[in-house]
């Protein structure tokens, strides 16, 4: 057994033709079949890392709502999967709140987030009744408070706090810091809720916080966590208020490559759920729902990405193989300086020998997939599996270079079934007019 | 006057009511028109930069062909334009292809690049005779001579070649180093040439070569021109290869900021034509035609990105400024640190106060769009231009967080056109199945 499996989905195995097969279908053929770049989805992995965190905050927690962060990849086919499950569902704007509502997705369990919710937005939420709206700073609380009274809508609202902690992730994924765009500074947070309690529409049941992306530690959450539940306790002794639901966000880490890996979510459950309970345990108070808001760590291992390798070179002692995909599919490792793993997914019984650099076919040296990692010797055709690629791409896919963005497949029970078509060359000009 | 206007497209003013215009236009009224994040092109200026890289070489070196890099931005619109300017086109890929066809582009003035280029493009580019097909590789060559023989066509060829020198820009952006995914190192080149000259059907007319992006310098440029006519002169004496072209690529730097300036066009046309006369003149030989691929250096500053400003918010001493875009249809700033000016599209005669860092709606700390600015006074619903938006911003525009894709407006003498609509929730799941 290849030990690069450990980071594809739960179902992923080598079948008796020495290919990869997930959920039961084997990736070459479906390559084949459809195409590639093609992503692929495992039924199996979604619904046991629901499961998981389901199960190891609720054994430790019984009054926990895990709740989807959808910007991290969001279709129809995955809402309904979650609902199923029982997650709640973040949204940050619009457009991920017609695609959750469009699947069914019951308004009532979707939070609404995002630092700048147009006058339009909050409309829509308001309109939809969503279960809860996070509202970011003074100006949206102004506005949400004028749409409220106007249309008779009486929404439950969270604040998002800033904790002024540090997530220790990269500079781009760390967002609960003491200055970044997200949220109310604790400084200013209680003229925020002297100004909720005192609106007769809004019903403030709840504090939010997030700190970050690729969170790999307890301690930042458990740091930010004393701070909101310190200015909660000074906010119900001023003002009567009820903190009734702390949403502590997401950002729990995922393991990429086989050289980092990342704590389980037990571990994590066990350390802030032990936390919440002994805090609330000291103070001899009924416990506040806990909410969680996993994005990444449910879909990211769940998700493959299968590329054919063309151009295959050798320059100044590096064998760079060029795949039909690349940044305009996922741009995580120039953005982000993020790792992969590659299998070849029709020789994943096949020792891995050669050294190369998976690129991708774009116009741009920064193009680059996957910088000296081991695959089986390539030739050109071959059909590269990259693993960890649920999350974080394909909603930041772009057409560069006039690429046509990937079909994607959802796997299972050994069946595979088409959930997003591969664009076409007219879908490129779509929107234009000459 | 504001000193801003000096990075906007050619025809920027500040019109009597205080605004900017663009094209004679007025930003805010367009603004209010179609919508934001809008982005303008202004057709004075694109036809500007067309004849300044025609009149600053032609002038010099009679014959030079400019060819745009249609990667930087392509559209049916700009190709019309492009045409209409006596420019050839580089495409990269099936869907550039697709769009400059299908734009009325004269398929023999297409040059069609790529380091990875599949059967199917290569099948596409014969089928449509494009002018030049510019071989990356041996597996290429391979694939092409094939095609060509299996369907009787007698293509015009290139080689790019790695010339092995550094254009001293950044890391994502320099091509022409010894150790790149693209092109064939120098000391490869000899089989290549030996191959496609031995071949019947392919005719290889000239070698192409590209040292990168946002080059300031002319000292790369000569370096390589110097390894490649070498090279050349190498293959005449040795297989009679007759250098009719030379293609020494784009990446001609583009100003962005007031603080950044770059040497205009008639630098670089003095040194590079008058390196490669003086060549020919000491070996008293004819002039091949001189190719120069400009693509960012047409269409950045034709191109102004408007937006709306949303939530403003006073974070540990810095004002952020919230608007209504952000990564999802500008991911520079993240991906390449890139810099921006601003300007309040209303308040373009107010003297700029405030210090303020412009922040994008999108859920992730990264989403900076200029930090520490400057900009008027700036309240909810102002109008913010940034200028130099026209290349590498929409054609790497994503829908991340399910944002809706920008309109794209043309304006000129006074009128404003609609090119591109901005995409619908229903684009969205345009290609979904649940």
């Amino acid at each position: 057994m290849n030990s690069k499996l450990a980071v594809f989905p739960t179902s992923a195995e080598i079948n008796p033709q020495g290919h990869l097969a997930i959920g039961g279908v084997d990736m070459v053929e479906l390559a084949a079949h459809f195409g590639t770049p093609l992503y692929v989805f495992d039924e199996a992995t979604l619904r046991a890392r629901c499961r998981e965190f389901k199960r190891e905050f609720v054994s430790r927690y019984g009054n926990t709502a895990v709740v989807y962060a959808g910007k991290a990849f969001l279709h129809g086919a995955l809402a309904v999967i979650l609902r199923d499950e029982g997650l709640g569902l973040d949204v940050v704007s619009a457009g991920e709140l017609h695609i959750a509502i469009n699947a069914g997705f019951p308004p009532g369990d979707i939070y609404f987030h995002g630092n700048n919710k147009s006058r339009d937005e909050l409309t829509l939420a308001l309109r939809h009744n969503v279960g809860r709206i996070v509202v970011d700073n003074m100006n949206e609380l102004d506005m949400l408070i004028r749409l409220a009274e106007e249309g008779g809508y009486t929404p439950k609202i969270f604040f998002r706090i800033m904790p002024g902690v540090d997530a220790h992730t990269h500079g781009h994924l760390t967002t609960g810091a003491a200055d970044s765009k997200f949220g109310i500074p604790l400084s200013r947070a209680e003229e925020a809720v002297a100004k909720a309690m005192a609106s007769a529409p809004l019903k403030l049941v709840g504090l939010h916080f997030h700190i970050g992306s690729m969170v790999g530690e307890h301690q930042p959450y458990l740091a930010a966590m004393d701070r909101v539940l310190g200015f909660s306790a000074e906010m119900t002794r001023k003002y009567g208020f009820d903190l009734q639901e702390l949403d502590i966000g997401g950002g729990f880490g995922v393991q990429y490559t086989l050289d980092s890996p990342m704590p389980e979510v037990s571990f994590f459950a066990e350390r802030l759920t032990g936390h919440l309970s002994a805090h609330y345990k000291s103070l001899n108070q009924p416990l506040p729902q806990l909410i969680i808001e996993p994005g990444r760590a449910v879909v990211a291992q769940a998700g493959v990405a299968l590329y054919t390798a063309g151009t295959i070179k050798e320059v100044g002692g590096r064998l760079y193989v060029a795949v039909d995909g690349g940044m305009a599919d996922n741009i995580r490792p120039p953005l982000y300086d993020a790792r992969y793993e590659v299998l070849s997914a029709g020789k994943a019984d096949v020792a891995e020998a050669d050294e190369v650099t998976v690129v991708g076919r774009y116009c741009e040296t920064g193009d680059i997939l996957i910088k000296d990692t081991r695959v089986a010797p390539v030739v050109a055709g071959d059909i590269l599996a990259v693993p960890v690629c649920g999350a974080y791409c394909l909603p930041m896919a772009s057409n560069y270079n006039a690429a046509l963005r990937p079909a994607v497949v959802m796997v299972g029970d050994g069946s595979a079934r088409l959930i997003r078509r591969r664009e076409s060359l007219e879908d490129l000009t779509h929107c234009d007019s000459i």
